[in-house]
């Protein structure tokens, strides 16, 4: 079926889009927040889709929180959500150990507390996160002690992050039967104003790099977490829709899903990168092309509200 | 000119070649020696190569001692080597900023003491050195306080690696004026019983990855090291042989300069990967042929004491 893509989701499109929908994901940094601020609007569109018999889920690369803290988030800045609903890196990954891998052996985790706590609450044993400094030679570093229960390299975001974290996972990884599995790729963490510090996919790359070898990720565009929602809740994709502010991440899980998608502009990309990639003639990129577009969310409300 | 490549270099072949060269470009790890032990008969080599009139090089991609201490480590192990002599990234590095780049400002220094050393013996100041461990919010990090002065990232081996190291040199980064110099590419730091450790190519992915540009390098293959010798040796380069344990940067080195090229098998590679990149029919991957291959550099003695 060939139909215009990119198009500004306004006026009658609005009603027509989500009544052909029963369940729309949405990403969360850039759609319906920014930092700490909810974006003006999100909270009301969120809570009338519920109201309207609309599934809601939430889908983040974001390692750094388990389910409950973004449910605890999202609550102080008035939306109606419960833990079940949100589907991050962290708890999809424990989830990806669990029923992809069925890893059987502890996890040697470059990651946060967060990430802790979701392999834990899924039964998952792991070592190494907090602070690992250096000390020593290069040879120590070779023969740094092992935990050979550990079977399985884990990379998420890690403040933490260092030579000798990267020394460690490296000296896992060189023995064969170790998975190796990263939360996400995203190369920066985007900030209010602009501003960015180093993502998931720097650190991950550094392993990489070391370890010559790739790890599988389970953040989007990879279609896991779509697959992990959709076993717990039973959506149809075709009646699904997917919202997000990045065309690389949010826009190509829902094509590689067959959701319909949606971008917002009050994140990462814009109407001109979508339409680059929509004009390049490169089948590739099409799957960054979203469907629609709109200026935020909020655009959303007249017609719940209608 | 053709001729064949990868030929066992024995009998005759061994005068032949040497009296067809009067400078004589040695790696150091797992050509002269192991970790701290020397390949039996390599300073009998060397130091007979001298006394024959051969200028003898030593270039390293090893970031982490200055020209100095090379010198100091190589007269312990019986070579008659001088500081003059030796070329490696630590002081390649420091050259290149002040030769090439014409560096005016500070550099903020991913590496060790020695680099330090190297850059402050060319005037060149620097910021960075050791531990920076994180602590606050990633908008602290965002915002971390930047040295106004400084006009370059230079990334080397750095044993104090950490998250907090790749956001400060990525702020500086975003930088567009400022210059983005790493010491080399190198993966892993092989050491003794086939073991390694993650190498400074890790650190610089990273970096790359966060800073969304490529660093310019200094280390083999580029050819900056070599021209650096030749400037301030003059020598020829038709009359030069490399002598290499590995084809990715000695060997390529040497086929990128135009030099005769030797391998060793006291290091990392074989010839058995020599011959697969000769017979790939690629002809990117010719520059990694060796013109010759021995077993040792000690294979060499008999011609010199003959």
């Amino acid at each position: 079926m060939s139909r215009s893509k990119c198009t500004l989701l306004s006026g009658a499109l609005v009603e027509q889009l989500l009544d052909s929908v029963d369940s729309v994901l949405f990403d969360c940094d850039g759609v319906i927040w920014r930092g700490d601020q909810a974006i003006t609007g999100a909270s009301e569109v969120i809570n009338l889709l519920k109201e309207h018999g609309k599934k809601v889920f939430f889908v983040t690369n974001n390692s750094t929180k388990t389910r409950k803290m973004y449910a605890d988030k999202m609550s102080s800045l008035g939306f109606n959500v419960t833990a079940d609903e949100v589907f991050g890196t962290a708890y999809c990954c424990a989830v990806f150990l669990k029923t992809v891998c069925r890893l059987e052996g502890k996890v040697y985790l470059m990651g946060s507390n967060a990430m802790k706590q979701e392999l834990e609450a899924v039964g998952v044993q792991q070592v190494g996160v907090g602070p690992d400094h250096v000390s020593g030679q290069p040879i120590d570093w070779a023969n740094v002690p092992l935990d050979p229960e550990v079977k399985a390299v884990v990379v998420g975001f890690d403040e933490h992050f260092s030579y000798m974290k990267l020394n460690r996972a490296m000296q896992y990884l060189v023995q064969k039967d170790c998975l190796f599995v990263g939360t996400n790729r995203d190369t920066r963490l985007p900030l209010e104003g602009g501003k960015a510090v180093p993502g998931t996919g720097c650190l991950l790359q550094a392993v990489e790099t070391a370890a010559q070898r790739q790890a599988q990720t389970v953040g989007k565009p990879n279609h896991f977490m779509f697959d992990c929602l959709a076993a717990q809740f039973g959506v149809e994709r075709e009646r699904c829709l997917m919202v997000g502010d990045r065309l690389d991440t949010d826009i190509l899980l829902g094509s590689n899903c067959g959701l319909k998608t949606l971008l917002t502009l009050t994140g990462v990309s814009t109407v001109a990168e979508a339409e680059a990639h929509r004009d390049s003639g490169s089948a590739e990129r099409q799957g960054m092309v979203p469907d629609y577009y709109v200026e935020s969310i909020a655009d959303l409300l007249p017609a719940l509200q209608g």
